[in-house]
């Protein structure tokens, strides 16, 4: 078994990672003190309660806890308003109160839906994670929960940190090869901006890691959560450094954005923005090997490193507008300085991002 | 001018009551600190937006500031989903960066509105109060900011304390009466809970307080501030003391609820809750003077103690069973031991509570 704690003060909390942890769910919440009085939530999707649902609420009901579900539709749209509204009303009629938690049975979807229920249900009440992608070991650390606005991603939202994380290594078998991928995205993101060596790791081990092999699988997980969790721990509300995890995101959200939720996967979406941040760091002066390693990296996943055709330029320029990376009127960046070291840059100017994205189509050949 | 300071580590804030302040808003923010660099939102409603909302936004450009403003319907009605996405695309469209703030201008719906949102957009960004209700003085001291469900009030929401709170009592002059003795309920109800003193005096000076003069409001409201940030600061997230601040709420958030968001005004329908606490007290065993005495003093500020014949009895105990101040299966009540003592009493049997209902129809004559 392997275990990262988050160290985030009174609010830290564990990760744990092995195979046939579901099977043990129970156990776990009476470890961390959860009340069997008060009915539990949990929150899942559809492709992924016929899977687990029904195993996680036996082992819970064995346990003697009372449990509520809802199933929302699998996919982004379910960070909705009114998905969020579905689910409160479950847990309004399943009588949870303050002494309640709610379980995120899923994604990163499912994860940033529950948690932001969890963390506005009668003004917060606890929470646990049961990641079932591997996207999520990105999303369960941090406590950063939010659901969708349609002009702009993840801006309504909170932070809300988990009681722990269970991580069974068995639920990501039946994931899709796509979404092992852009799950693995968030992974490579990991090694690009605090370590490289764990970035020739993954490249070394992509094979394993996309055949889904439980003994690799752990440790890439369990380093790509101590790396999060450390950068969090020094800046849990992003009032500077927690900054550098969204290498790529500027660029990826808009394309979510603009491509209609759902339409790219997010790690797929912040692959294209890696990429293109990679562009920029080269624009800006930086050694044109972090572009070409940074392409060999994502390519060896099979992640998409291109702006497809129907997307418009314009549009995404826009939708950067309206995201929260910009502060004070000016664009703000995660840049490579180089594999596995970036700064945060402030003043980029609007052209060169234009720049960036018009060579996106064409898969970098203009600059490099 | 009065100040009464919130007593929050360090979330601490100061609430500044005094006739004219709304002139002097742009000075206050930036003793704050507020940035001139991101656009404020302000969000008001239709019914003091024709009064002060041109006067507040004048002001603050004269200060530098960019302003957008939301203004929504008067009334509970507007603590809703859909309104809430509203506000949050005006701030969006409005270009509100992280380092912006949101201004609420309005009475406590306004206040708990807008507070959800600067809680919520980009999970989280600063919130200044600008009460126009002698009801928010209550409302805009500790940071409880939330939007109901159809299903239940206040039921989504979060702790959100403001920077500070600009309590301009010339503002209040174009109250409406019933929102007057509305108002002046949750004033009565400090005194109720923790001051016998201040009750009495609340009641020698009900002429003077429903005729607005701004000497005796000013007090009064300072005070009533005062009793409440003394509990918050003991116990920010209510895990035990805060809770008798919703003396007479259980049963008046159910007759909200019951009746139609909007029908009964909120300090009237805890009003009708504050009697029901009385007879349930001396149902338990207190003496019959808690009884009278409170109903004096609410009658004293024209408020209504008695349960209008269309109100269902069993909707309303339907009602309570999904509010929040429900914990583990159990009905927590408010009772008053004295007046200003009160207990928290946490196993009160249903059918007292359908026997106090049934009573409150006839104004409490069956017990007393
Ligand atoms: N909160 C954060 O810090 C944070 C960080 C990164 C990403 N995110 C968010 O996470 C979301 C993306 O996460 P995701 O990629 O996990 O998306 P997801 O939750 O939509 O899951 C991807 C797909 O896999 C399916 N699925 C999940 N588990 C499965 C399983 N075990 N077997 C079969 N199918 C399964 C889902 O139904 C879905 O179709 C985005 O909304 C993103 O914004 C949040
Ligand atoms: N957050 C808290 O701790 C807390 C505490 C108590 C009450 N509340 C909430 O506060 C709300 C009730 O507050 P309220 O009574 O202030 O309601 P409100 O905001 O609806 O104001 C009452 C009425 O007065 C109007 N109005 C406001 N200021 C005016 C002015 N200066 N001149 C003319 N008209 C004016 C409004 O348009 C409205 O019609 C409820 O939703 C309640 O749940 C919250
Ligand atoms: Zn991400
Ligand atoms: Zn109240």
């Amino acid at each position: 078994m392997r275990t990262v704690q988050v160290e985030l003060g009174e609010r830290s909390y564990p990760i744990y990672i092995d195979s046939g942890l579901l099977g043990q769910a129970g156990t776990y919440l009476e470890q961390h003190g959860l009340t069997k009085k008060s009915p539990l939530l949990i929150v899942t999707d559809d492709h992924v309660a016929p899977h687990y649902l029904g195993k996680l609420e036996a082992q819970l009901q064995d346990h003697g806890y009372t449990t509520v579900s809802a199933i929302v539709k699998s996919g982004e749209a379910s960070k909705s308003l009114s998905v969020f509204e579905d689910v409160m009303t479950v847990a309004i009629k399943g009588g949870l109160d303050r002494s309640s938690a709610v379980l995120a049975l899923g994604g990163g979807v499912v994860g940033d839906l529950a948690g932001f229920v969890a963390a506005s249900y009668m003004r917060g009440i606890k929470f646990v994670q049961i990641p079932t992608t591997i996207l999520a070991h990105d999303s369960s650390v941090g406590g950063k929960v939010a659901i969708n606005h349609p002009l702009a991603k993840n801006m309504i939202g909170a932070f809300h940190q988990p009681e722990f994380v269970l991580y069974d290594l068995e639920t990501l078998q039946s994931l899709p090869p796509r979404d092992v991928s852009a799950g693995l995205s968030e992974m490579i993101k990991h090694g690009l901006i605090q370590d490289a060596d764990f970035a020739k790791w993954c490249k070394e081990h992509a094979q394993q890691l996309l055949a889904l092999d439980a003994e690799t699988l752990g440790y890439g997980l369990e380093r790509g959560c101590s790396i999060k969790a450390h950068v969090v721990s020094q800046d849990e509300r992003e009032g500077g450094l927690r900054a550098i995890l969204n290498l790529g995101h500027t660029i990826g959200h808009a394309i979510e954005a603009v491509a209609g939720y759902g339409e790219f996967l997010h790690g797929e979406a912040i692959s294209v923005g890696m990429a293109g941040s990679a562009l920029l760091a080269v624009k800006m002066g930086r050694d044109a090997s972090v572009y070409e390693e940074t392409m060999a990296l994502l390519q060896a996943f099979h992640l998409p490193t291109t702006l497809p055709a129907y997307l418009n330029v314009d549009e995404i320029m826009a939708a950067m507008m309206h995201d929260k990376k910009f502060k004070e009127g000016f664009m703000v960046f995660i840049i490579p300085d180089a594999i596995g070291a970036v700064s945060i840059v402030s003043d980029i100017p609007e052209q060169d991002v234009r720049d960036v994205l018009e060579q996106l189509r064409d898969g970098g050949e203009a600059i490099v």
